[in-house]
Parts: structure tokens; C-alpha cells; sequence
């Protein structure tokens, strides 16, 4: 038996509309978890028709999706009864003006707090949800960074961008 | 004129179902860039019913998507025609199982192919997806790491959890 597992998906995004992308997903590992069309839009300020969340209001979804769905599965196996479960919070970015281009962005912090009904102990909670986050894809991929390779097609031009390591 | 802006989230997810979240996700700066409604679920493998996308669905969605609306949102003030945009590729993690919590994550790699139709030079259009891959909050989320707070609460306790700093 193994003691690692692969999670895997694929994508293809099209650009239409003014701002609005139609982007598929499809879960290709451990095993086939579906496949789900997702629009992303902008609202008018920035150009868009708000016919769809913004990428922004999906990242903060996932995020939070994420910690709440391992609290949830991972809670039989540590014997710990959730009852009730409420996250709330709050992601923030900041956005430095430049020229030529628009701006350049990092993030500051977000802040996640956990409501959790429970007949178990708050240290038994408390263990669940830090199991929760280590378990948790988009939260260890924030706090570890990875590597995102970029590579152009532009005609019959094909190049790979430089890598910055994460 | 300051030369940063805030962009932030606050967000509210409740569990219902058997692994499905709803979450509200409201955009409070730097404009009111509207309030959704998006909900993750897990497929029936996972305990779920697959009501929805999972959590990584959107998280891919929104790494895509924010990498194409800053390619279009870039483009005319970088003087870029960006006449057709698709983005495809790959997000991937590994699973580390483990005991009593049952893994812990890592991301592995990202990958994205973008394809661009213009008539600028091909010199060009890779500057404009340098220039969108800075200005990605998502992508520079990932690149420089973020510190995710967690605050549970269970009855009255209310408990910091140590934070791993980004």
C-alpha cells in the first residue's frame, strides 16, 4: 500500500464576453470527482457584466470549503462529534499602482474563525480543526507556496516563462 | 492619490448535508463588488452527494480565471490587442497518509498554458502575461505564502491557534 495519493485536476478556460471566462474543470485523480463548468465575470467598475462571482469570490469559497469539508471528514476518525459547523471571515489583498502596467498585488492576511457545536471537548475541537488544516489542499498550499509554470502560445511562437520557485 | 488599494472579502460558511457548505461571499473593497452564493459539496466516494463543485473545482476556477481577466484587464493599457485568450492546464497535490488524522497535504505543481490570438508582437504578449501573472492576487497569493488565522470557538471558549507565519 502506498502512503501517498495524488490529486489531480485539469482545466481549460475560454475568454468571452467582455470579462466573463468559462473555465472546466475536471478531477482526473484519486478518482474521477466530477467535471463543473465555472463561469468567473467582473462587475461593471472593472469592466465586466457581473454575470458570475469574480475569481476573488471562488478563491474565498475554496478556501473556506476546504477547512469546513476536512473538519467534517476528518471528524469520525478522530472520535470528535460536530453537531453544528459556521466559518466566518475575511481574505484581504493589497494592490501597489505602477506603470505601465495597472499594478502589481501581494496578499496581507485572512482570517478564518471556526464555530464548531460540539458535545466533545474544546481540546478534542481544537485537535480536529488543526488536523482539519493540514489536511486541508488550499490552506497547505498557502502556507508552503508552489511553483506555477506559465507557458505562452502566440502563433506559432512557444515559450516557457521563467520560474520563480515557491 | 495613494498608490495601494485594499481589496477584501468577508465571508460566512455553513455545513448542511452531509459535506455540503454555503457559503456568502461579499466583496467590501475596494468597491462593493457584489455578494454570492457559492456552495461546495464532495462526491459520493467522499461522503457527499455532489450537489456542487468541491473546493478545489473552484480553487482552480479562480487560479485560471484571475490569470485571463488580468491578460484582458492589462491588455489595452499595455497596448496589447488581445483578440482571443483560452488558458489550459494542470493543478496537482499529494495526499501524505497518516495516523490517527487521516493525511496531511502538500501542493506538487501548477501548470497553465496560455494561448493567445493578436496581432502584437509575440515580445509583446508575453510581457502582457508577465504582467497579469503580478497583477493575479491568486497567483502572488501563491507564490509569496499568506498567514491564515484560525479562531475557534466551541461554547464559550474561544481559542487563537498558534499561527505558522507565511
Amino acid at each position: 500500500m502506498s502512503d501517498t495519493f495524488d490529486v489531480q485536476f485539469t482545466f481549460r478556460g475560454e475568454a468571452v464576453g467582455k470579462m466573463r471566462n468559462e473555465v472546466r474543470v475536471v478531477s482526473t485523480a484519486p478518482t474521477s470527482g466530477g467535471t463543473y463548468d465555472i463561469a468567473t465575470d467582473e462587475g461593471p467598475v472593472h469592466g465586466g457584466d457581473a454575470t458570475a462571482p469574480t475569481p476573488l469570490h471562488y478563491f474565498t469559497a475554496a478556501l473556506t470549503g476546504c477547512l469546513m469539508t476536512q473538519i467534517r471528514a476528518f471528524a469520525r476518525r478522530l472520535g470528535v462529534q460536530v453537531d453544528g459547523l459556521v466559518v466566518d471571515g475575511t481574505t484581504q489583498w493589497l494592490g501597489h499602482l505602477t506603470a505601465p502596467a495597472p499594478y502589481w498585488t501581494e496578499p496581507v492576511r485572512f482570517e478564518l474563525v471556526v464555530h464548531i457545536d460540539s458535545p466533545s471537548s474544546t481540546d478534542d475541537v481544537v485537535a480536529l480543526v488543526e488536523a482539519a488544516k493540514k489536511g486541508c489542499f488550499v490552506e497547505q498550499t498557502l502556507a508552503k507556496g508552489v511553483t506555477v509554470g506559465h507557458t505562452v502560445r502566440h502563433g506559432d511562437a512557444e515559450l516557457k516563462l521563467e520560474e520563480s520557485a515557491a
